[in-house]
């Protein structure tokens, strides 16, 4: 366990005191000094190591605002993270100096939804860093131990928050029902899909097309395991006949197209950020083949899954990241991937 | 069993020839005299009693086309039709005199679609009335025995074409996965709708609310077992946490709103005909509550429950039949519910 | 409709009253003269055309009971009975005169099991004739007008009790999820199994294989349907690796060698009627392959499919008809099948 | 990373040497040195730091069998190991230094059980340590690196072997399609059932209530989530209609009993090592309730699931680690459960 670079008073029960990117309107976020609530018998203090921007952070960045949710007053940013366990609430099992990512979904537990098994949808749910909730871009943070998932070592938590976007990539294929005799395909070769389709090469599956309209993407998603790469800017995707499509892109020309090269009773899956409203979508095709339109909405039960893919190499994190930035320069980050495509996921480091 | 109402020559293996209505073009359809195929040894000639006039005849004869499938030859409509077998071939067990509906898929059997329980898409599929392949609009047909479904005597063949959209109905039910305990939410009263309403009335469903934006119509639903009815010209759809959506009225917008009235992991089965291609699907809805958007085309295996609902008067077929034509009015039959909304399903009698 | 052959005096809310075939104790039934209740307003009275000889019926008769339930007091028998209605409730749609079969379950409908489409295992449901519920082996009955099933005229009401054990057979294939594809395997010749071989060559089902110890039963099942036909008794099963294996002959041992030649992750599904406690079960197998062990009880919403079936012709109910009684000598009819193993479906005709 | 605990010469390509466990004939085990295979491209050399013994190992050493399967040569035995990679071939991105669990199913990946999803049940498949495939008893062993699960520093290699049966209780409450808001019962407080009880209680289940014969195993049982514990050896399980049964005793009677308490369309599930036939199965109750009795074979994909429980805290692999054995005393050590059972899990340590 390596030295906490920031220095803070902890004491059980007092609080401390941390530094965090607070966002208090669309492009003006500020890192801030912030008071830590106090260590609950079954919290663990967390010293962050790293944090990654999704979309959603840059929507909030850039618009004050993410689909439906508006920031309302400031809030940290930030639900990819990872870091190392400082303080550990007397009935928490886990060790400080115990390297963890956490899970920021934080559902209710107890309405019928999560009783069904659905806790990943739950209508009472929060989740760190989707205003009001604040979240994880901080040097430290108080979680709840159940929030937390341990890290080996072969997963350094200084690339740990990139298991969280891997997470996403292992329901979204859970979702899809995909089998290793089954033809795939992936739209779009952002993060999402880049590891969607190491996940489906873990899994065996036998044939993996991808598609994206940047060449660079594409030639990383080759060297992933997909077996066919398509830019669907310059090329007319030929093959068709998927079992099912994993749609990345969160573009809906890419999932209406997507859709089209689907078999009979094939089962298409969103996990790309989809808009509020889209149009385009193919129904007639949809109903004249029922063929299943279904989603994935963050992970339900997939860290650990990810965290193994992850440490055995299966999955290689490395692979998506492509550059990483202090927590200083917070806004630098949110910007980068918007500024340069050739970005794919970007880190803060502490 | 009546005797033919049309003079037909017919000695097995040698053409007879009958009366059917020839669309040649958009608004162009003429009652003719055609050929009829010879009589194979596992097909039946029926002679028609009554056919009805679904929404894809109406876009046939409005526009030349359905969705994406355009009139290419003159071609007989029709795909809703029941009659009684006059004459069987020499393989097949039905006797002449039953009176019999038609049902008019007609899947290869033989494609791994066929093969995997899901012939009602299969990708080689014809359907009478689909062109090229000519429909029942006709007072005789030839049909191979194993697309009749026997009627009991409590289904005359004189409304029996109401059993197709009964089965359209009974297999939306059944992609919906309702249970007894659960509350639906039905949106459009036309023809599916109020028999969806009915069918699940007739398992026992414990509320079922319909929307549309015709109060007649939504009376007629009150009548049948819907436990509410609202219009949504004029009210808001109080009502919210549906276990599924049933989608009856081919209008996006209705799907639309409808989806936002399910509760999580929820299940939206789209039976009313898909446009090809629809906007404002709520996509980010689906997504952060991961309901399924499904869809049903035709129906498999339905045909049987359909014809008992109806049997038993759990279901009543009049209820949706408002107005009969006589052969010679197709024409006038297939405008008559653009031409006034208070028409439900309009009948061909022979 | 026939004229009644047994003269009653019915007047709504007045008892009238007629034969019944009533089980005093083991080898003890007689036919009686029994109060039939009261007509309710949704309730028909039914005229009986014919009843059928189940095992369970047999089971009551030798031995007073049947797995652990016992009769206790005087029980009218029978629970496969078709007739024609002659009195309807005011709130029945049902007219005298049309022919139904009855379908005998009787569940709550308002328990969690109804609730959630169990409805066939509901805990509290009742069954006619399973004592203490009277049954139908009556000349005339009175029951739910939601108990009958509307027969058409291709299955006159003199064999309509045997759709009950179509039902079943329809209910087992269900319950085997059998998809075109598959290579079913069939134990057990009797009127269950041949009515299961039925219903799966009406699937397409592209090989059945039957067994049974019976050579002529054997020929039967090949005449309907099945693509071999093998006896255990003198030949062994060669054919392994089954989708799935339909039980059907009540022997344990039967059960045991079936499972043993399905695939990995195949279904088993025991239709014929289970012993209490069964020994000999090849647990070991079944883990070894995670093979799914599930039963079918009775059918759920299975009626209307078998009276399709039995209509059509795509299943000959007569296959399975093998000798009629009258109901004075119902005694001889629950012992023919046991004195004679040629027997496979023994009617009560009225 | 600890030294290397015995000398060995490895140079890939050429053969390097070991101590391993190898079981000549029943009773008869012996540490012998034997040769390692040469490491390919895609194999890691693992240095073992423990081995969990297994019923089935048990059984190959009592009687030189188990089940159907017998010992036919010298094998060595042995399928719960970890340990930490030494060498690593030059196609494995595994480090040497890392600390792996070792899955030790070895599916064929190419027949259709495979394609469809089910390598678990690959009946292509080998496992290490069934005979004739030598097992990981060993010092040091050659394994695919797809065969190895990376363990965090939270799970020491030293207890690591654990992992694989908390894999088996994991895939366990995957095949009973556990929800949080189920009642669940468990037969069996041995190591399965005490980490099935876990990571019910991991899953948020309401109700978990175990059964056994021995107080002290279900004073365990209580102290890791149960929120009942009843011997059955002296009093009867009151509680009823249970949503979910995971039989983990291989004891014919508690599953017989335990199916006798679910409720109707529930599910049981066996995990216990089930014997070849099994006699006394309430088959009647499984078909008047409609219950799946369906099994658990191994795992699928559920070592991360199992690793992930493991390190956070939320199970306790300690707690039902009872003793450790030297390799020399691997006899004894396959002896210890049977002469004294308060032993739950017993390990080889290096």
């Amino acid at each position: 366990m390596t030295a906490p670079t920031h220095s803070i008073v902890w004491d059980t029960g007092h609080l401390g005191r941390t530094e965090a990117a607070v966002l208090h309107a669309a492009r003006d976020i500020r890192v801030e000094d912030r008071p830590l609530p106090p260590l609950g018998v079954r919290d663990v203090l967390v010293e962050m190591k790293s944090g990654g921007i999704c979309g959603s952070d840059m929507h909030y960045f850039a618009d004050g605002q993410n689909g439906t949710n508006v920031l309302q007053k400031p809030t940290v940013l930030g639900h990819e993270a990872a870091g190392v366990i400082i303080a550990s609430g007397e009935e928490s099992a886990l060790e400080p100096g115990t390297a963890v990512v956490i899970e920021p979904s934080l559902p209710c537990g107890t309405c019928a939804t999560c009783l069904s098994g659905h806790s990943n949808v739950c209508p009472n749910g929060r989740c760190f860093g989707s205003p009001p909730t604040d979240g994880l871009f901080a040097r430290h943070t108080v979680v709840p131990a159940s929030s937390v998932h341990v890290l080996p070592d072969a997963i350094p938590a200084e690339i740990g928050a990139a298991v969280e976007p891997l997470a996403v990539a292992v329901w979204a294929v859970e979702r899809a029902q995909v089998e290793p005799g089954h033809r795939v395909l992936v739209t779009g070769a952002g993060p999402i899909g880049l590891l969607v389709v190491q996940v489906l090469a873990a899994r065996g599956v036998r044939e993996i097309v991808v598609t994206d309209v940047n060449d660079a993407r594409l030639a990383v998603a080759a060297g992933l395991g997909a077996t066919d790469a398509v830019n669907t800017a310059t090329q007319h995707l030929a093959a068709a006949g998927f079992d099912c499509l994993i749609e990345c892109s969160g573009v809906t020309r890419a999932l209406a197209d997507g859709i089209l090269a689907l078999r009979p009773a094939a089962r298409a899956v969103v996990v790309g950020q989809a808009k509020a409203a889209v149009d385009g979508i193919p129904l007639g095709f949809l109903q004249r083949y029922e063929i299943d339109l279904v989603t994935a909405f963050r992970y339900n039960n997939a860290f650990p899954t990810a965290i193994e893919l992850a440490a055995s190499g299966k999955v290689d994190l490395r692979s998506i990241i492509t550059s990483t930035y202090p927590l200083s320069d917070v806004a630098a980050a949110l910007e980068a991937p918007v500024s340069d495509p050739s970005n794919l996921k970007v880190l803060i480091r502490y």
